[in-house]
């Protein structure tokens, strides 16, 4: 079993939070971890459609969530958890119940967000949208998250190779046990990419 | 990574399911089997607070905590969900979900649950607890259960060893890959007294 640990996306909506976890998911699995996505967008569609965007319904999101991730990190199964959480205190919260986590901050100007996601924030800016971060809600941005990636800046590859390098440094990653033997050479290249060989 | 399914127990409040389902992790562990227990009760206590026992409300209880085994049994995980679950329909839903599934009736009269759970069927009888199976909700028993468990009949060790010999029989415990080296001699002791060796 490979080692369990959390990879937190945090940032506005529109930042790149769902690109950023689906192609760093199929990375990771390159590497021979066993991977679920946490999307807060998609499990709340799916199990938690009573859940608003109040600040107490976003803390009983991110509650829910926490306790979900726990039992696959624990079971060795690295978790990507997409979700906005704007708040400090949450966020911290969070970590102290998940280890060993990894915050990564997808740092976005909020017009470039607005640009992406031109229906939804023009909804909020016309009232349609209640507790919309960035328009009528605050984004607390992180002090001290283990990554930040301005997504507006470099491209998705660019961000994923980031987050890797940061996760091997860290040691999170470990070439010589993580992969099956048919994806040896694929990671040894991806090794000496990153000037690792 | 071994093979993750589900084994969900279902019966009256006082079938013995929590007890079951604790004795059962610790045996499948020594087997080598990475084990989570969803306790419908726990669960809701940590964080689905804001469901009661309404049918739509069970159902809603239902349909997150296969979400949840979903994520762990196809990361090799055996889950041992514990909940009540009286109505048929909703556990064909679940069941559809949910593969490999191996259904456990714990069948006890509820003359028997009532004393062992004498407090909490005495505030239903006085019409404190809303929606309590057995009492003011139905309980509709299993047609084709994998499991029939007489708990008032037989111990709970010899309940878990009903278990493990159907779990056994249908290969979902593979002895030759499942177990650590260090518990080899434990299983094998316990596949002999099965009349396995």
């Amino acid at each position: 079993m490979s080692q369990g640990f959390v990879i937190w996306l945090t940032g506005l909506p529109g930042s790149g939070k769902t690109t950023i976890a689906q192609l760093l998911a199929e990375e990771l699995r390159r590497f021979g971890c066993a991977v679920e996505i946490l999307d807060s967008d998609e499990v709340r569609r799916k199990i938690y459609s009573d859940l608003g965007f109040s600040r107490e319904d976003r803390g009983e999101n991110l509650k829910r969530l926490t306790f979900i991730a726990n039992l696959l990190i624990r079971n060795g199964v690295v978790v990507i958890v997409a979700a906005v959480s704007p708040y400090r205190a949450e966020r911290a919260e969070v970590r102290a119940e998940l280890q060993p986590f990894v915050e990564v901050y997808l740092k976005c100007p909020l017009e470039v967000c607005i640009q992406r996601h031109a229906k939804l924030y023009k909804e909020a800016q016309a009232g349609q949208i209640l507790h919309m971060t960035g328009i009528s809600d605050p984004y607390e941005e992180p002090e001290n998250p283990e990554i930040v990636l301005e997504t507006d800046q470099s491209t998705a590859e660019e961000a994923i190779q980031r987050i890797l390098l940061t996760l091997e440094q860290s040691n999170y990653l470990k070439p010589d046990q993580a992969f099956s033997e048919s994806d040896e050479e694929k990671v040894r290249q991806r090794l000496e990419a990153l000037g690792y060989l």
